[in-house]
């Protein structure tokens, strides 16, 4: 790949609230690496071509810490319910459709396609219990050249019996899977128990078993919805909290790194837990919200020390946009501190992007940042001159989040290579 | 205009949380007015030409209740202050370029086009304080076919040197624009006190002797932001409440219809004086979270019969669609289920769809509502046959709220006249 110069307004997010914004400058990319960013370009690049983006922004690519691959189609669908019924009377019905590796195809090529779009260049995502299609699924991304974790789900109770799996063959196929596609640079496996009330004791140990012999990290719900707290407490008595399931069973990042959404609900024990452990955990607001589960007390979270990335969280969030989570993650950060006037201060846009770039990053590796090192994931921004042109560079910044959408993406990179869709 | 028959998938909510779907259904429309909906059509129209919309939506046009036309251009811009500080930072300054009709007239020529892009046939309309630019914020609305009241702005205190009036300058330009925009039958003035912390008494008695005078309607802001309501209290020592003030002054439904946004922190001797005077409260969910204002209790206001519509509210909200109004309203009222649980059950989409709709087209007469006698205002909305093909029409039409945007909205009327921009 080589050597490559992009020129424009580059934004991004070093460090939590902290935007370096750098007008009309330079980012030299090695190999798919940053090397570093100049305002004037050194000599030694002073005859290489740059792709100057003119006025456009270049902001980091979006990170979703939480996606359903196969809910896309469900979006703003049976949202009068809450989790349980959403889950029975929608959600598991839509799932098993992708037993059809036909109808997975066509519906995982969509939802590839409208992560580009969308501007969400690294995603760990769920497919669901089936082999074939989440086979599929990683085939598809590694064409689209987009960066995943993707995880077959595994699941052998609570749940219709067109989706209970046997405990074995789910371990089985699961192990088929990661022997399959587990040596891609970009789209990688992870382990992916739907979340503890759909597991087995002996599923959850098999899957930490999984974890310990290939190292592989972990993603599964958390702590989202009160009954399933209380469910949890019933299925599992023995285990003092929702999060000592997942860590007796060696999914709480114990082998390799876990990935939990939600975590609305925590006592003190599990937030300890989930510091000594380094779990990190998805706030997905959006979702939150559609399903009434509560919102996540991010602050009260981030200052425990606690790491917290952004999920979109797709089906149960209508939007697949990391820039709709980022605004809806501090819109909610606002009514916590309304409705709790002790809470502390309500997150800004800087903190929320910072969450659903660098933050999420960090799960990926060196990525969600323009630092020297980092991998170059990028989506170019446009608006329309006639408003921008007025306009700070923050404040465009600020706008593209708040009003911008997929059409103002004119294009998307990963390590840089950039992925197809529309060309500038 | 005489006949017209439209023929596609008919969806209105002829009461709230009632919705009417009329599968591949005819509607007939004499002079822009609804005569019936048919499955079969009438023998009587069996040789008249049918407009055939095929499987798109036909609903009713959408009625925002509350919107600044001035600050489209500032949505998404300084979010991180509250109510005082946002009008002090940021939106006074956008207003007073609205001294420049030139600016005006390429500000307003948008604000226009993109309400009908959105689907939004009937608004209620802050200007600002400019006689000459709001002239032509009402032409351009004539030219449109879009239908609204529109206001100008009066304020004489509390706001900065550049946007503060003459209290007698302020009346008299306001009664020159009611004499030149008094007789439109679709676009009509409406008066406009921007709030009562910026309006002397004297401003404040000499607009409701406009109100009487003229038997025309009100529009202001009620009770938004505790810091607001604890500001009235000090400027109007003498008035039991925020909204006896308006009432004191003729301002409150005595001559014709009034209006207040927000609504959001009331006293019951202002819920008995709101529905004793027949006020209609506009809420503005996503106004309110973005400025940290409140959470309207919609459920509450309801059950004592007080009518509330809904608005957009941009520029404090970065959404001038209606259909994100009301799903924010549907989640807003899960929120307040989470943290006030005795509230009532949370707004259907239903019912939010009904305040956008029919409720608040109630301000405009028969509006919003496909029932006979009301005005055919529509929108044809159109989805990607790939996912709408397998749902039902109630499914269709969530999705397309939750989901949808301007890219499916295909065609707007307002009283069986088509507004220009995109032909299907």
């Amino acid at each position: 790949m080589g050597l490559q110069i992009f020129k424009g307004n580059i934004i991004f997010a070093p460090a939590p609230g902290e935007l370096k914004i750098c007008a009309r400058s330079h980012i030299v990319v090695k190999d798919g690496i940053v090397e570093g960013i100049y305002e004037r370009l050194p000599e030694e690049y002073g005859k290489e071509p740059v792709k100057d983006y003119g006025e456009r922004l270049i902001l980091p690519g979006f990170v979703d810490l939480h996606v359903h691959a196969s809910q896309l189609y469900q979006c703003g669908l049976g949202l009068d319910r809450e989790l349980i019924d959403w889950l029975n009377d929608y959600t598991f019905y839509v799932e098993s459709r992708f037993s059809d590796p036909a109808y997975a195809r066509e519906a995982y090529s969509l939802f590839a396609d409208e992560l580009v779009r969308q501007g969400t260049v690294r995603a760990c995502i769920f497919a669901t219990i089936h082999k074939e299609s989440t086979g599929l699924l990683f085939e598809i991304l590694q064409e689209k050249g987009i960066g995943a974790f993707v995880g077959k789900v595994n699941m052998d109770r609570n749940c219709p019996d067109f989706l209970q799996e046997e405990t074995e063959v789910s371990i089985k196929e699961t192990e088929e899977l990661i022997a399959r596609y587990g040596r891609h640079p970009l789209v990688k496996p992870i382990l992916t128990p739907r979340f503890a009330p759909a597991c087995s004791g002996e599923l959850l140990k098999a899957i930490g078993d999984l974890a310990k012999k290939y190292n592989l990290p972990v993603q599964s719900h958390l702590s989202e919805n009160p009954r399933e707290v209380e469910w949890v407490r019933e299925l599992f008595p023995s285990h003092p909290t929702y999060s000592d399931v997942y860590l007796d069973f060696g999914l709480f990042g114990r082998y390799a790194p876990a990935l939990m959404a939600h975590g609305i609900y925590l006592t003190d024990r599990e937030l300890d837990l989930i510091k000594a452990n380094d779990v990190m955990l998805v706030h997905c607001p959006e979702s939150n919200i559609n399903l009434a589960s509560g919102i996540m007390p991010v602050r009260k979270w981030l200052n425990r020390g606690i790491r917290v990335g952004l999920g979109s969280d797709v089906g149960a969030s209508h939007n697949l946009a990391m820039s709709k989570a980022i605004v809806r993650a501090v819109q909610l950060s606002k009514l916590l501190k309304i409705f709790s006037p002790r809470h502390e201060k309500p997150l800004t846009i800087a903190e929320a992007f910072y969450m659903a770039t660098k933050g999420g990053g960090s799960f990926f590796g060196k990525v969600g940042s323009f630092e020297k090192g980092y991998s170059f994931d990028a989506v170019i921004v446009e608006d329309d001159p006639r408003i921008a042109g007025g306009l700070s560079l923050e404040e465009q910044f600020q706008r593209f989040l708040y009003t911008g959408d997929a059409n103002n993406i004119i294009a998307c990179f990963v390590a840089g290579r950039q992925l197809g869709l529309r060309c500038d």
